[in-house]
């Protein structure tokens, strides 16, 4: 093997421990992105760390402090390049020039466009290795809220759904309550957490009495990782063109909420959540509008929490990067409630996805889709 | 480890060999079961066998021709027990006698009422030491149809269904071609082979031209499986109430066929297919006294085709054992037709299912279900 091949396996298993120690970032660090960071001496890590929150040191800085004058001749591997601009921290390319590393290997480079490689610039005018790429797919799929954000300005929306094995969510009564089990219920905890927004619709709210919070309880996650997701709930949205939902509903008593409505907000509001004019054409919220809002106020993931109607509006719109369908073994029956709300008429308009995992939860099945934007589009 | 812990583990491995013998007859045995042979001496396989259509040998038959006068103080493994009864063949039991073998292991009882346990009896009898009940659960699978057919005199339904991710089988027009890829019709060609009827309805016949054969090159077989495959097609049995289809259809073109009908049988079928007249109170064919005709004729697994409204009342009937449902990536929409006519009003009354597996089939994925029969029934 050559001496390159052996640099490359040993950058890529590096790295790998960096991803792992952002995920630890999973619950808290939007609006900015998941970093984890590894500095590596004669090929023994010297300090790690990762980035808990907005406002406190990023991972680079904590590994840095970690690895103390070891670091100095070191390598540093982080999973987003290093920035290069005073945010509400010092830059990060300057921390590591400053401690003198000799090496810097990052898995990706930063979309933002007040860093986008003037980070790593910045590292090489002073003499330092800088290398990119290094397990990128892996780090791209940790920040893809950050990424969607930065390269389009929208949030990424996540879709969640539950539905019986014949593809229905409700009885044409509306019943509907327990579809799916315990894990499935938990898996959806977990969603909601990992957001910084939760959004849904007057008729769920209306119909179900939902709230749509995060319970410490219900997450399945471990004690650390509890307190991280329970000090940063997301926002809880709920879209309600003509304010039907009275201040007084669970929702609403649960917490903080912004309510996107295309009214101009009623006198029995004003003391009432924060409010968002965002009136559409037809009358109806503006949904393309409300995403760029949310994004502009640094939202980077979005959990739709819907029924079929607000579901499919933004199926239809072209909104959704990513459907999570969880699939309980039963059968609701031919006149029970759609997925979605989405008439078609011709086999060439249905839309395509691509269905990248299916996965056991408890007695329940998830299966997580994107949707194929065809070239024609 | 003990010494009979250690047998019991070159059991299972012999066992598990005899099992992939018996596997081989996949397409072919029916009426008999899939049965396999592994003749074992000195912790060598001295002879194997499988069973590969009725009339012709069994598989211990195979495997003592094979071993020859190694078989002599061996042992036998064979996924059922040997039979005991003159039917086609002479009982295996006796020529296991004669063979002079000294164990003989088995994996599970003939469920068959001519051997239950005869054939193990008549082995003691002969002073060889007998054993059964080894990967008794892999036995089992391999042979569903059978066992159902012994045990409940019906055979084992299992329906195939085609749906898109929201639960549609077709749009509202009708219009269905190609939801699935290849890979996903190639699975679709080999549970049509090892069936011994495929069915399906008038509705299906008229509105696809479906012809419900098993073409050799869409299989994805080897030469071998494919020519065991192509030997031994399914009897295509069409459910045509009123005799709707005409003679000059697609489906009858393509091979023999019955037709189960609740009519007399009308001058224009006189010289054609094979009819059963099996009428049901409600007008329609007795789909449970059809099984039971079938399963008289020695049918151990039928493959019901068919659109929402047969697949929906095979459901309602509770006579489904399997519900194989291939899901392709895309959405039809909420007007497009339900996986199965079935109309429920409430939550008490939806059907639970077991997801036993969840497989990708090309782009397509495979949703292997099993009705859960609630305590009550």
């Amino acid at each position: 093997m050559t001496r390159a091949a052996e640099q490359a396996i040993l950058d890529a298993h590096f790295m790998a421990r960096a991803l792992e120690l952002a995920r630890k970032g999973h619950y808290t660090t939007h609006p900015n992105p998941r970093v984890g960071c590894v500095i590596v001496r004669d090929g023994q890590i010297v300090g790690e760390g990762f980035h808990e929150r907005a406002g406190e040191p990023h991972a680079e800085v904590h590994a840095l402090r970690a690895a103390g004058e070891l670091a100095r001749g070191a390598t540093a591997y982080v999973t987003l390049e290093p920035c290069s601009h005073h945010g509400r921290t010092p830059p990060c390319a300057d921390a590591l020039v400053t401690a003198g590393v000799a090496r810097v290997v990052a898995a990706m480079r930063d979309p933002n466009p007040q860093v986008a490689g003037r980070g790593l610039q910045r590292l090489s005018d002073a003499g330092i290795a800088t290398e990119s790429g290094v397990l990128e797919v892996e780090a791209r799929q940790l920040n893809q809220g950050f990424l969607k954000r930065m390269e389009h300005g929208l949030p990424f929306v996540r879709v969640k759904l539950a539905m019986s094995l014949d593809g229905r969510t409700a009885m044409e009564s509306g019943e509907s309550q327990w579809i799916t089990g315990p894990a499935a219920r938990s898996a959806v905890q977990r969603l909601r957490a990992q957001a910084a927004v939760v959004l849904t619709g007057a008729d769920t709210v209306l119909a179900d009495g939902a709230r749509l919070t995060v319970r410490a309880d219900e997450l399945g996650l471990d004690a650390e990782q509890t307190a991280l997701a329970m000090s940063r709930p997301p926002l809880r949205v709920l879209i309600d063109g003509r304010l039907r939902v009275p201040l007084d509903a669970p929702f609403f008593k649960a917490g903080p909420a912004l309510v996107a409505t295309c009214m101009a907000v009623e006198e029995q509001y004003a003391n009432g959540p924060e409010c968002l004019i965002v009136p559409g054409d037809d009358g109806q919220v503006d949904l393309h509008q409300l995403l760029i809002e949310l994004a502009n106020r640094g939202v980077n993931e979005v959990l739709v929490e819907a029924g079929p109607r607000l579901a499919g509006a933004f199926a239809q719109l072209g909104l959704v990067d990513e459907f999570v369908i969880f699939i309980a073994g039963k059968f609701l029956g031919s006149s029970a409630r759609p997925l979605l709300d989405w008439p078609l008429a011709y086999m060439k308009d249905a839309p395509e996805l691509k269905i990248t995992e299916i996965r056991a939860v408890g007695d329940d099945w998830r299966v997580t889709a994107t949707p194929v934007v065809s070239a024609s589009v």
